[in-house]
């Protein structure tokens, strides 16, 4: 089944930064077959043409950390710091969940990633009081790519409670693993400061043994890394390092609060750092030095994290924040310019995830990509520098198509897998029980 | 004529804070004579019922410091620091501005801003190559509240320059009083480093004489701060209060840069400081300490600047940003809690410009308000908390009506008094003039 999509305007995103005016892609199955200036042979050549005229098409982007059962506590918690938004807002009413509450709240999460232009994603969740892998069975359906895991905690700390969690994490992983859908997996043991230090390696050695990536918030905090420093006498990145990380690839969600060797490591160890500025500006936890990574060469990925911290899923409004963020803080506008900031929402965080033929457009590529469509958006007009208002003026509202794995998941603003109304209704219903 | 909003979830943003779940407004011309839960009676005895039902309405934003005529150099200029970004791209560029780019351009922004929410404006821009008054004319027919100001400058420095740039501000800004439309206007010295210091001292008396305010941009930049500091021993706002600045209430766009003695000075002289994140950060500026400034009571108002250095005027993005950038920054998420930012955007900026009735919805105040409807944003759901997702989730491009003076500029997304599609074909067809 070949589809070409046509007469559009493509940013690549490619290393080049190519794009091309009278664009056309052809998509076989999966993959992205021919992607260029306009062909009328390979068009007619295609069981199907879908006409693009007028729309803007760039890759799909990755949000490389959310936890998307959280969306049911959107607004929840405001005003509070990382801790305390923790261990008094959002602990005890994540104890109140049910398997009923996180699927409507997945679901609602993938509805806000796929409206505002996320194709890939990468989640995290502890899942106390609801089937992870019914969760697992519901979302696999939605078509959207991504990562789901089981996160790891030492929440009692007696030696059974830990091999119970690591049980229920490799039989999770396994069976994800196994079923080879669009949603996949890794070892994603919560965090320093939540698991214990022998949870800690033996997640290490899951993921080695099982070939997967870890993903783990690291650094996050001023308190978090003087806490682990004064417990082991190293700073997270380090102390993760003397228990076997980065044994397999790894997603380190954060990294506030680095020094130089710690990013040496991530560089060393080709160590992924999730950028979220808006949750770490949200809850006071400061900004991550990207600046100082990227100049290095540590792959840097953009992502929202929960709703419960941002509040919203647009990648758009984060990778704009991402760049603002650098340039004025460092106070030197030059840094990280529109295609770089693209990049490490798009092709950085598929790297980051294993998907290093996707997050581009490019021939032998994923076919995950999106459109805009500038006719009736004042907001990115004069259309002629429009690499710059994807990153400052657009947002994800103005997403009109979104096609992952070369099918649509969203055409001219429908969702083809999902039912909105639905949803949202059900997220407000199940809420007031939460109360 | 009276007209009753019916049915809607009302957020006042009064002083204490006010909400109605089934509120309705009732409108007389352009007044409010009554907000409150629904009251049968009085909705009956209105000449038109407008049901809106499910819609969430709050204040109409106040943008308090912008430069609609620039909305054709969106992009134009990317990555570069304010003094380059003016001598090298921006005012080269508006040099070959004509009466009919300057109009289109700022109609376009009239667009953007209805569309995204706002109701009330603070303009000032100089007008090089177009008729200024041309101008007003066509932007009071829009329908939304605002200032149109001449900018002054000292671009040759002669006495017989400043002597006609003098004569033509008084003109407009006499005009536009006389004429006593929406548009009201101000007295508009460009800044400290634009103007020399016999220019300043007169706009301030100008103002005085005319009774009318004075917008400056203020303590923008270090580099400024030095300049200013190097050529007569003080800082900006020091200066400027040497100069006779004060004795008319000023509009400060930006004070990034400012010291203690400022901040006393700007609190004594009940100066307003339009505060422009998203320019900030873009340009390199830095950031505004509006933590100190509204410790101290300093009135601070939200702004976005034009869309050649944001790239938007969405006025709900500006203050999700404003924000999270103190959380951040000061490592203190308790700061600027939801209430505090929404009044920034709305009656502290309409303060600031004198509009003490507007930027509340309370009996006797302006009928400017705007809605929201969150039925099929899965964004703003669940609705409980609505007045953070207001802050943290929502954008400009969830406005569905805007209400102004009591009467609709734009009703359920469509505009009434200007038509997108042409003035968004005029903007691409004048930019390809420009290059």
């Amino acid at each position: 089944m070949k589809k070409a999509f046509t007469h559009c305007r493509i940013f690549t995103l490619d290393e080049q930064g190519t794009e091309y005016e009278n664009g056309c892609i052809i998509v076989n199955d999966d993959t992205i077959e021919y992607i260029g200036e306009h062909h009328d042979a390979f068009v007619q050549a295609c069981d199907e043409q879908i006409d693009w005229t007028g729309k803007w098409v760039m890759p799909g982007l990755v949000n490389s950390h959310v936890h998307i059962v959280m969306n049911i506590l959107r607004g929840s918690a405001e005003d509070l710091s990382l801790h305390r938004w923790l261990n008094e807002k959002i602990w005890p009413l994540e104890s109140k969940f049910t398997t009923e509450i996180a699927e409507v709240s997945a679901l609602a999460a993938m509805i806000e990633m796929i409206k505002s232009g996320t194709t890939t994603f990468n989640d995290m969740y502890n899942p106390i009081g609801f089937d992870c892998l019914h969760l697992y069975e519901t979302i696999k359906q939605v078509g959207l790519k991504g990562f789901f895991s089981y996160s790891l905690f030492s929440s009692t700390g007696s030696d059974r409670a830990e091999a119970d969690t690591l049980a229920k994490a490799r039989e999770t992983a396994k069976h994800i693993q196994r079923d080879g859908s669009l949603i996949s997996t890794m070892i994603a043991p919560h965090s320093p400061y939540a698991c214990s230090t022998s949870l800690l390696r033996k997640s290490a050695e899951l993921a080695a043994e099982l070939g997967l990536r870890l993903h783990i918030h690291v650094s996050e905090t001023e308190r978090e890394v003087e806490l682990i420093r004064s417990q082991y006498g190293l700073t997270p990145v380090q102390y993760l390092r003397e228990l076997g990380f980065f044994q397999a690839p790894t997603i380190f969600a954060h990294g506030v609060v680095l020094d130089e060797r710690d990013r040496d490591i991530l560089l060393e160890t080709e160590t992924t750092i999730a950028h979220n500025p808006v949750s770490n500006l949200k809850l006071g936890s400061g900004i991550a030095d990207i600046t100082a990574l990227t100049r290095l060469g540590v792959n840097v990925a953009i992502a929202t994290d929960s709703v419960a911290s941002n509040n919203n899923l647009d990648m758009f409004e984060e990778l704009r924040i991402a760049a603002l963020l650098q340039k004025g803080v460092r106070k030197n506008p030059e840094l990280i310019p529109v295609d770089e900031i693209l990049r490490m929402a798009t092709h950085n965080g598929a790297n980051g995830l294993g998907l290093s033929q996707t997050g581009m457009l490019k021939q032998g590529y994923a076919a995950d990509f999106i459109t805009i469509h500038p006719a009736d958006k004042i907001h990115l007009t004069p259309f002629t520098h429009a690499l710059s208002h994807l990153v400052y003026s657009a947002s994800g509202k103005d997403v009109q198509d979104s096609v992952v794995n070369g099918k649509f998941v969203m055409r001219d603003k429908q969702l083809l897998t999902l039912d909105e109304e639905h949803i949202s209704w059900e997220l407000n219903r199940l809420f007031d029980h939460l109360q």
